[in-house]
């Protein structure tokens, strides 16, 4: 019995080297002696484990044939057999042998992805289906796939495609050569790989293109932007939602939710666009941008109406880099304790990106707004987004406090980390309201309100406030409470995932996390446990992204911090007391010195949002 | 064995109806039939325990008796015998019984107050000196007393005097007819009355005046406000202290500091000056106000020289309600976890003012500077007060953006509650940052220097900072934590204090309480618990202060929000099954949806600041 820590480890670098692949030897045969493998994850593949020891041809054999790529092909199909489309549990068992029980995250929650039936059937081509006669070509002669095409390929049974740009490349072969590990490279699987080359800047060189071009096998159907459109139907009003990347982890598909797995976040201050989670409340509507008018009408200002080029040409472009979280981020824990309403996101609903736009505060006083109007109180906006049911449209408002500070850098953006805004993140403009919950960053803006009172939405009176653990859906009165603006002090630990194998042989253990609070309030420090909050040890707060303050700011913080720390493992395990489990636990403070409140019970709530409570990990610590 | 339950039953208001006191017979029969009487507190009078039964004279004589004061003498004689001048603890023992073990907080820090010492001798004079030849009389031939001498006079054994305006009055014939409680009117014995008649305003009626009238037994030398400068010796610092009203709860004497009794902070949203929590870095310094000058120079601004006279009548008068806390409040709680150094602050370090004077900012403005200097990020501020020793001068800053903002209140205060400041609380002219920690709101205001940095001070850089739990006095890095400048997220139980004993009878409890946040950020909710946190209950939340923000708005509300909940007693006891222990906690959550840490130990620091977690008071539950 064998059971390797973790994906990464096989992907080491070194193991580039063909020079030392028989030095490495000892390490390829324990793969190629693998008699079956299972691979469990919530979109990582964290855990190998071994049941039997069958194998033929010796290790050093198949471990050079690996570096040819000859025995690749094979290697790929041992280490994945069917799985269904959605890579939610990927379980692959070789015939005979007996599969060990899958690692199930507990949040990892079924979702039924519309349009991926056709994936799941064992049927789908196995490599490129360059035959085809039918088949459209580009002006190379290579043949043309859609996006959709290219998501069903993300198993080694189906062949694992990516893309990158206009090309679409089948590496199946390449997967278990990837330098960064296997793990990381399989996140990619069916979708682009720009945003894992944007989190690991490794990629950023010559090199990494001569490797991927031989992997080539088409072009994707109108460039990388295209299939962001899918063509509508009348009678399905998402059916024009727009493609995601593979990697995000949907919560819901009508209307479609995504968050961004935790062991990305942590990768990268700034988040890739194409992995930042996505949080709609309705079917995505499509603006086109070229007829784009927003308009400002109501109290205190002459009713104005700018095009989008208006506005980027009439007032000053800022960028203000800032961390989006929804409010029910960390809700799946919540739901733990009892059950509450709400998607059940695990950590990953959480963002960081420069936004790129115009300041509200600047629109305002071009309308003629006075911060000394006594009939203004609140910003009211409304989104495009409409309730194909009831006609209810999306709003949300800020105080206008907020809205006018010259310091709270209150956003119309139109640009999301240099690109334009995309389909789900509010394409042409949206609202960025820095420390503020994301639900009043109003995506596809339609109109903006000054007003005497608050948005009357349902999503700004009746959700998105928290009440004592006792109330329920009975007793609420959703007027005691005042609507979530800025949220409290947060933090979790991104890596290791739960249920990570630990070896007491390594001696130590390195945690990784973020850790952000509403308002502005920077952070001044993370603490790290491994006994479950007995003993703690400062970590390490990393840089912070290009353009937000330094931790522990006063104001102004609205980006969040990352964190690292290397902690010693406990003694009593590391004595060689017999494997257990340690308690990772992270808690952040910011610069009002709040602190994360210790347990989940006591800030439960109906609605499940503002789970801010210690974020705790348990991982195996094995002999 | 009899166990009253609290004084405040015995002053209950029908006492004052001599018709009803053959009825009320019982309940003073018991009082008379005490053979001995314990009475412990930390000033409040709150418990008393019998431990015998022998008496004289029938129950209905005694209560007759008392009425016709008679017997008020005899019985205060009773009730009080020899106790320190202190009134830290009161034990009253006759003589042949058997004393029970007195009650003491674990707050209750024993002090040695200066000057103090003729008070504990039991030669005092009984009842007004009257006769003494030498004493100085006012226009109508009453005796002149100082305010050392009325201070002297808080147990029955030396007489309870105390003063309202000019005059004294020796009311140890009246405690026990108080309609408020025994309790309440004993915190004003040796000083004057006018801060709990601003707490309880029922006395604010002819007839209280009429009935204290007749006590009189002379003039205080000087008025009221003569006694707040005594004498001062060259070689003494803290000679020229002025004298504190001898219910707050001193925790250091030199310098002075003293702490407002929790069962006074519910009592009413505004706390009375004479009450009002002191925290004093260094000795009092007396500042002439006919010739003080405030000086403004430093970075990007003239230098400005203005009188009292000139801020009044330059700049617009402001007043702003605000609480103001000292980091350090509730820090005893975090000594029982492991000892912190700094005073033993209980909960009482906490108060809330309507401050009046000018803006910081109007006065920035007037010297010239600008928003946008770069050389300006910190408003540093210099008191008159100074280290005796080293010479050093007490200082502080805040960060610019709260100096110069329109919304954040910050003043230049003269006033406090309608009030010229007095000598403790920072006369003539004092700094007043709403939502920040006290120790930036310096007293004695000597200097304000905008300037590219910190204050350099002592109590900026190596003090108000907190730390992880594992950080020791050896390993602390002082920059590694910025300056403590909003708190956190607050709340305590100021009723019933601790051991305060409850009658399953009752069938409910009522708990009251304050609850407050850093930054403006109101409180939006009160949860409480009688289980020690398995269940909650959100608590009413009283209305604010006169000038201040509803509770639960978003900002500005820089004063805190006095609560309190009247809930069931929980059933397992209320069953029979006899006595136990009550675990009552309390939580509040701000604007922010911040709330408490749930316990201590997580969130300890070496020097014990911004200790926020569950504030939580045991009582028994008797049957």
């Amino acid at each position: 019995m064998v059971r390797l820590q973790g994906v990464a480890r096989l992907g080491h670098p070194r193991w580039m080297l063909p020079a030392a692949s028989a030095a490495l030897g000892d390490r390829t045969a324990q793969i190629g002696m693998y008699g079956s493998i299972c691979i469990a994850s919530d979109r990582t593949l964290q855990t190998f484990a071994t049941t039997s020891t069958s194998s033929s041809g010796s290790s050093t054999q198949r471990s050079i044939a690996r570096f040819l790529g000859a025995g690749a092909a094979l290697l790929a199909a041992v280490l994945f057999s069917p799985a269904p489309a959605t890579a939610k549990k990927e379980i692959a068992v070789l015939p005979g042998s007996k599969p060990p029980a899958p690692f199930t995250p507990k949040s990892a929650v079924p979702v039924e992805k519309p349009g991926s039936a056709a994936a799941e059937k064992p049927s789908a081509p196995i490599g490129p289906p360059a035959s085809e006669s039918n088949r459209q070509r580009d002006e190379q002669g290579r043949p043309i796939f859609t996006r959709e095409e290219v998501a069903k390929h993300k198993t080694p049974q189906n062949r694992i495609w990516v893309t990158y740009k206009e090309g679409v490349y089948d590496i199946t072969e390449f997967v278990e050569m990837h330098p960064g590990g296997l793990s990381k490279i399989m996140l990619a699987a069916g979708g682009g790989v720009e945003p894992f080359w944007s989190l690991y800047q490794q990629h950023r060189k010559p090199e990494v293109l001569q490797i991927l071009e031989p992997y080539r096998i088409g072009t994707l159907e109108g460039g990388a932007a295209a299939a962001a459109l899918a063509s509508a139907t009348d009678s399905d009003p998402y059916a024009s939602d727009p493609a995601r990347h593979p990697a995000l982890i949907a919560r819901s598909e009508r209307p479609y939710n995504g968050e961004t797995p935790g062991t990305l976040l942590a990768a990268s201050p700034i988040t890739p666009n194409e992995i930042f989670f996505v949080r709609n409340h309705l079917p995505v509507p499509h603006v086109d941008a070229a007829s784009y008018k927003l308009k400002v009408e109501g109290e205190g200002t002459r009713s104005l109406e700018l095009s989008l080029d208006e506005l980027k040409s009439r007032f000053r472009k800022h960028t203000v880099t800032a961390t989006i979280q929804c409010s029910g981020n960390r809700r799946s824990e919540m739901s733990r304790i009892k059950t509450v309403k709400g998607l059940a996101w695990d950590q990953g609903a959480i963002g960081t990106a420069v936004w790129g736009g115009v300041r509200l505060r600047d629109v305002l006083k071009a309308a003629g707004l006075s911060e000394d109007d006594p009939l203004v109180r609140h910003i009211q906006f409304e989104g495009y987004d409409k309730d194909p049911a009831s006609g209810e449209i999306y709003g949300a408002s800020v105080p206008l406090h907020k809205a006018l500070s010259l310091h709270d850098d209150v956003l119309l953006a139109y640009e999301m980390n240099g690109q334009p805004l995309s389909a789900d993140h509010g394409a042409p403009l949206r609202v960025i309201v820095p420390g503020v919950t994301g639900a009043r960053s109003v995506k596809w803006l339609r109109r903006i309100i000054p007003s005497a009172s608050e948005s009357s939405s349902h999503w700004q009176q009746r959700d998105y406030k928290a009440f004592s653990p006792n109330v329920d859906w009975d007793s609420v009165e959703w007027t005691s409470a005042p609507a979530l603006q800025e949220p409290p002090v947060t933090s979790t630990i991104c890596e290791p995932a739960p249920g990570t194998p630990v070896s007491v042989s390594d001696g130590e253990i390195t945690l990784r996390g973020y850790a952000w609070s509403g308002g502005g309030r920077g952070i001044i420090r993370v603490d790290v446990s491994t006994d479950g909050g007995t003993t703690w040890t400062a970590a390490k707060l990393l840089p912070p992204p290009q353009g937000a303050p330094p931790p522990g700011s006063y104001t102004g913080a609205w980006a969040w911090t990352l964190w690292e720390a290397t902690l010693p493992l406990p003694k009593p395990a590391a004595e060689g007391n017999g494997p257990a489990t340690l308690q990772l636990v992270c808690k952040a403070v910011d610069s009002s010195y709040n602190n994360q409140p210790d347990t989940i019970s006591p800030i439960w709530n109906l609605r499940g949002i503002v789970n801010n409570a210690w974020h705790r990990v348990s991982v195996p610590l094995e002999p």
